[in-house]
């Protein structure tokens, strides 16, 4: 790619491809139970730039996959992530009323209808994931979405991002040493980053060395993401960022900033980012729109 | 069978070897996550007569099943089964600080755990259904593992018990009417236990056919089942239900006791069973002990 312009040109098309895909996928909201379905069409409508089903499909690009077996995932990982995000903003939990300018799901609809309508996101990421067997050609096709249905729950559950927050609320209102923070960081936020790397390339056919490495790209990469947004809690303009800054202070919150300093959270950031830069470049035969996604992300102001 | 003793004793049986079946599958209560952990293993020792995934594992051995195959899709099935129960007890929802005469999961690891315990139950019972595929040997039993996925999530969902738990919600504070009641029952409480008959059917090989008959038997079993408790909340001993009688009137709940009086409730909950048992009766090779489970249970005094 030329330049910035163009790259950006480019990610703006693709996140338009990437939620038309998830739109269509979400449920109708009609019936006896429309409401649920409104609360959870509301809480998937918020926006954001789409990210992990983003990678999910240019991880499948980076592999050669041509074909729409990966929709499904995609559709089913942003879903997986919407339903952490309406879980986190309830009373019980970050007591958030607010999620990306809009009022957060439990606030609208209610806190019963908050926790049904995250639990109901939940269950059809695997409702829709399991289309995905509709569209397998073959054995081999059928036991890739196999694995990768293992991948996505294993990444998504107590081993993985839900686990994550569960540490998360455990240590809340005690300071988080090191080993703590980082266990926090890769499970909450990169855990489903890691499936977002690795489910592309299953999909496509990749090796196990290869999905390892995706792995690999994925858990530095998040690691580096939310070191990142660590840094623009402290650094950033209040303007870009579309949030009020210094929110960890405010709240007492640890982060890799309060325990590293601004300047080696910088460098840790910059090391995860070219690690997983290097990775990607290692591998598949893309057009190099992958690891620049990355260094984009990452360079990011907001 | 002889007599109600001998059904009894063969019972206890069966609900023991169902239990180490879900102990089995069971996270280990270690490791980082270890507080969410026990709360999961709290919420699912919480007891019971293990009635889903009972049901799942007669309806396969009805339809001549003999292999392991079923048992991750049994404890998958109390463990979505656990995490409704979580989830309702919650003070946004049935604020019930007691269950099964024990303190409701939030109560003893607080709100924020009992949400993320339930949510990872949910996520957790699809990481032990998908264990099916190590089980499953050649293309038949693959595709039988697929399905009973796809019946799984969609029994589970939108258009299963989460659906009808959020009518529920959404209705609670005004009378239901019939058509709401029902609607109310169907999903919340027949959709797990249809799952559970067609599961089983599925797994074993049975036909199409058979498996809508299961579906049907299933439906009119959860209804049944449902419209029982509603009577004996009203005719029961507390003694031996083991918890307050009269709390539907005290809650100002419509229930189908309220809607058509305690005769005309009997006469449908009789109608349903004896439809339901005529089903199971006309299908598969069993030894008579799953129509047998349903008189039992739909004459059940507890």
């Amino acid at each position: 790619m030329e330049n910035s312009v163009d790259f950006e040109r480019l990610l703006e098309e693709k996140i338009e491809k990437t939620e038309a895909c998830i739109n269509k996928y979400l449920p109708r909201e009609e019936g006896p139970a429309k409401k649920l379905a409104q609360a959870m069409g509301y809480a998937m409508q918020a926006g954001g730039k789409r990210l992990r089903p983003l990678i999910l499909g240019e991880s499948y690009a980076l592999f050669g996959g041509r074909g729409r077996i990966a929709e499904p995932f995609m559709a089913a990982l942003e879903m997986i992530h919407t339903h952490s995000l309406i879980h986190d903003d309830l009373p019980a939990l970050d007591n958030d009323d607010q999620r990306r300018g809009r009022k957060a799901t439990h606030v609208v609809f209610g806190e019963a209808m908050g926790i049904l309508s995250g639990d109901a996101l939940l269950n059809y990421a695997y409702e829709v994931a399991l289309h995905s067997f509709d569209l397998a050609e073959g054995s081999g096709e059928v036991s890739r979405v196999v694995l990768s249905l293992q991948i996505l729950a294993a990444k998504t559950g107590l081993y993985g991002m839900l686990g994550g927050q569960s540490v998360d609320v455990d240590c809340a209102g005690r300071a988080a040493d090191k080993e703590m923070l980082e266990e926090i960081y890769l499970k909450k936020t990169a855990a489903l980053l890691e499936a977002a790397f690795m489910i592309g390339a299953v999909l496509a056919g990749a090796t196990a060395a290869q999905i390892q490495g995706m792995e690999q790209a994925g858990r530095k990469f998040g690691l580096a993401f939310q070191i990142q947004d660590d840094i623009l809690d402290v650094t950033g303009s209040e303007e870009e960022l579309g949030k009020p800054l210094h929110s960890d202070e405010k709240n007492g919150k640890t982060t890799y900033v309060t325990i590293y300093g601004i300047e080696e959270a910088k460098t840790q950031a910059e090391k995860l980012s070219r690690e997983a830069v290097e990775l990607l470049e290692g591998m598949g035969q893309g057009d190099g729109f992958l690891p620049q996604l990355v260094i984009w992300l990452l360079t990011r102001k907001k």
